[in-house]
């Protein structure tokens, strides 16, 4: 078998690569149903998303495969987690523009064998398609959560404390690293180091899964932020009928993307609007900060407040000396940007 | 708002068009949240499957919207029902080529509220994108299913019965139809009443709804009939270490396919290898097979025995006189076949 064959039946694909992915689910039948069945727990309930990645928009067609198919599981097990849900399975659309290769497909399904042990899911079906277009791999994520236990969106409540997990702007620009690493260097000047941690956290987010207990703990509201802090905290102040106040001194950025920050004025926002961090904005009523804070700390995850929930509407981003930021572009949105969207980095609602 | 008016943003598309086919779920939350809720019910579990669309392989990119939109979801529900089981709701993974209008939205969700009424089902999350492409339209359907009662594929037993629902072949040849309706006036010699018959039963497959509750109480294994009968008849009985007998002539079609059949030699098997006829396979043991045709008859469904299951494995056709047919074409494969495969109808594992 040469490192170029091509897979040649759909029958292969799925019982030579995918299969063995759904092995520790009974539900899934070996991937030799038409259906997959999905037993509840009693007292829990099941948390659904779906979300797509595409070839030339979430990453690149050249991309390591193990890498995309981490991403492609990634970014839904984010939603889960925010929500406070702990993964249980997935169901993956494949949309190829011709067959994959043997090795191709092989690193893919390692990618994702590694990814659903990290997550502890297990693939439960599936359909596999041959047609134009991009690369794209679509996951429709189930997790569980204790019934009625779901943190919203909407429930943010004037005085809590908004918290974020982990740093962010690095994934905006990672991906630029990752388009041309030369430039990055020359221009930032970043080491090695420093461009690798970006490009990596552009290529492989993190879900916070070590949060789930604490978020339903403590949170009064979650979400992740995969569109842009501001363009996401504004949803979730819209869905719960209040403002934000974020200090933009104290959004958290990783020392490589405060350097970059810290020389061009172009990257200044980057930490408030750039997209795919995948981390977790939390809403806390102030009395529980800092238990969520030290909870956190202890799983192994910084967490930063950023500024509070107030009455009202909108997001008001103030700089140090008190006053308010214009913000130049709230984030990525897919139908009103023009050509140069590709470039951007996105995400589904 | 002029036909053509574009939609400018994915809020004013969720808000606008999507949110309102979410209002009979509260697990969806009026889609104004990451993620949707599925609570369960005391004694059922959930199936579920996913399956994809796209424009230039299951319909043509210039269709009317509500007939995409029908499409789309009851490919999915017929995989369910198949399984007898209920259908509950669906997550929706839409891939845009550009901005749709207003127009063009409008319809598409208009066509998805008149499916899932009929199908009693409602939307409960999805995510839009935009990338190059056909459009395309991604669907994760659950239905429920009283614990440990789906039908399996992998259950058919040596002495059953195989019966189908409905006609086949109609899809393939309502295929042709859409295609180019003078040349299959010309050369079929049918009346409108017939290639309107052929063409609907290609751009409108009506999941059997009705026999769910037949299937659970009767069946062995049961499975839809999507890549054609013997392809899929080849599945079930793979996965249940059997084979299966088919008598040719009891395979049923409807007057204007019997009519093209008998017509032309190249559309003899269209019965036995078309494929996007979504009926049902069943296999049933003989004991059961009267009442489940009497059942399914009073429900207003036509089931026609069409052979047996047998020890050992394979799939025979036998014609008129019991000399084995042989079949020219298997049915669809994705990644097998050539360029000519845009042509051909498909669908998912």
């Amino acid at each position: 078998m040469t490192k170029t064959s091509v897979i040649g039946s759909e029958e292969a694909l799925i019982q030579g690569f995918l299969a063995p992915l759904a092995a520790g689910a009974p539900g899934a039948f070996g991937l030799n149903d038409d259906c997959a069945v999905l037993a509840p727990v009693e007292g829990q309930e099941f948390v659904l998303k779906t979300d797509a990645v595409a070839a030339g928009v979430h990453f690149l067609p050249h991309d390591p495969p193990a890498g995309i198919a981490w991403k492609a599981l990634a970014v839904n097990v984010s939603d889960l987690v925010a929500k406070g849900a702990t993964p249980v399975g997935y169901l993956m659309s494949l949309a190829f523009p011709e067959a994959p290769s043997r090795h191709w497909m092989q690193e893919f399904a390692d990618g994702l064998a590694a990814a659903q042990r990290h997550f502890d899911m297990t693939l439960l079906g599936g359909d596999t398609d041959r047609r134009d277009g991009p690369l794209s791999i679509t996951i429709a994520a189930i997790g569980r959560i204790p019934r009625g236990r779901m943190v919203r969106r909407a429930t943010a409540r004037p005085g809590d404390v908004l918290l974020v997990s982990g740093t962010l702007g690095d994934a905006a620009l990672g991906l630029f690293v990752h388009q041309g690493r030369k430039m990055a260097r020359l221009v930032w000047k970043l080491d090695k180091a420093g461009l690798d941690f970006l490009e990596q956290r552009y290529l492989r987010p993190e879900p916070r899964l070590a949060l789930v207990t604490h978020l339903l703990e403590h949170a009064s509201a979650a979400m992740d932020i995969s569109d842009g802090l501001v363009k996401d905290l504004g949803r979730m102040c819209r869905a719960s009928g209040v403002g934000a106040r974020v200090r933009e001194i104290d959004v958290p950025c990783s020392p490589p993307a405060r350097k970059v920050i810290d020389q061009l004025e172009g990257w200044r926002q980057v930490a408030l609007t750039g997209g795919d961090d995948y981390e977790v904005l939390a809403a806390v009523p102030p009395g529980e900060a800092e238990k969520f804070v030290g909870a956190a700390a202890r799983a192994g995850i910084i967490l930063t407040p950023i500024g509070e929930v107030v009455a009202g509407s909108g997001v008001a981003v103030l700089a140090a000396d008190g006053s308010p930021l214009v913000i130049d572009d709230q984030g990525y949105d897919h139908f009103s940007e023009g050509p140069g969207h590709r470039r951007r980095r996105r995400r589904g609602r």
